[in-house]
C-alpha cells in the first residue's frame, strides 16, 4: 500500500467523511450526505475546541478513514487526562489494509503525547468484530456503555 | 430530606470531593486524599474548558455528591452534540437518599440546555447495581465500553 497521511479534517473533506459515516449499517439511518449544512456548522464547533481533534486519513489524495480524539480533563485518578475516541470510519475499500489500526494507533500516540492515563470508546454491542479489533491492540471490555437520545 | 444545591465545584470543596472519590471499592486504590495537588491542578485545567462542568451536590453546607459532565460536539449523527458523565459519586450518609437520581437528571437538563442530542456514560462491568439504576432512569445498555490504560 502506498504512503498514508493522517491529518486534522478541513471543509473540503466533508463530503468524503459523511459518505464514510452514512456508508456503515448503524449510520446509515443518521446521517444525510446529501445535505451538508449541519456538517459544516459542526466542523466549525469543533475547530473551535482545542481539546476535539477529528483527523482524516488519506491515500493518493483520497480520504480513506476518519475518527474524533477528544481529551478530557478531570478530578477522578488522581487528576488523570483521559481521551475519548468516537466515529471510527474506514472506507470499505480500505477495510483489511491496516488502516484500522493506523488510526487507532495515531490516536493513542497522541493520547500519550497530551499526557493521557487513559483511551477510551464505547462501540454497539452488535460490532462484535469491532470488539475482537479492540481487544487485539489491547483494550479491555471492562464497562458497560449506557446512552440516552435526547 | 432539607433542601439540595448543585453548583460548579470550586477549590474549597477539593477535600470533600477527592474523600467520595476515594471513598469507593475501584476509586479507593486510585486516589490519593492526603495530597491535593494533583486535584487543584486537574480544577484549573478543568475550570479553563468551557466544555467541562464539575458539579457538587450540597445539603446542609456539606458536599454530599459529585458529578462530571463533558459537551462533546461531533460529525456524527448530522453533527450531534453529545454529553459525557463520568465520577459520579454520592456520599455514603446519601445513599438511597434519590441524590443520584437528581444529579443525573440535572445532567440530562443540562444537556438538553446545551443542545445534546444524547447522553452517554459508561459504568464497570462490576457496578451491577449502578447498571439497574441508569436503566431505571432511561439509559440503554447498548454498547461495549473498551478502556486502555498508557
Amino acid at each position: 500500500m502506498s504512503d498514508l497521511e493522517i491529518r486534522p479534517v478541513v471543509e473540503t473533506d466533508l463530503d468524503a467523511v459523511v459518505a464514510m459515516l452514512a456508508d456503515d449499517p448503524l449510520g446509515a439511518q443518521r446521517e444525510s450526505p446529501d445535505d451538508l449544512t449541519p456538517y459544516r456548522a459542526a466542523l466549525r464547533r469543533l475547530a473551535d475546541d482545542p481539546n476535539q481533534h477529528v483527523v482524516v486519513a488519506v491515500r493518493e489524495g483520497r480520504v480513506v478513514g476518519t475518527l474524533q480524539l477528544t481529551v478530557v480533563p478531570g478530578l477522578s485518578r488522581r487528576g488523570a487526562i483521559r481521551s475519548i475516541i468516537e466515529a471510527v470510519r474506514i472506507h470499505a475499500d480500505e477495510r483489511g489494509s491496516g488502516l484500522g489500526t493506523q488510526l487507532i494507533q495515531w490516536a493513542v500516540d497522541e493520547s500519550r503525547r497530551q499526557d493521557c492515563q487513559l483511551v477510551q470508546l464505547t462501540s454497539d454491542v452488535t460490532r462484535e468484530d469491532a470488539h475482537r479489533f479492540y481487544e487485539r491492540l489491547g483494550f479491555t471490555a471492562s464497562h458497560v456503555g449506557f446512552k440516552l437520545a435526547l
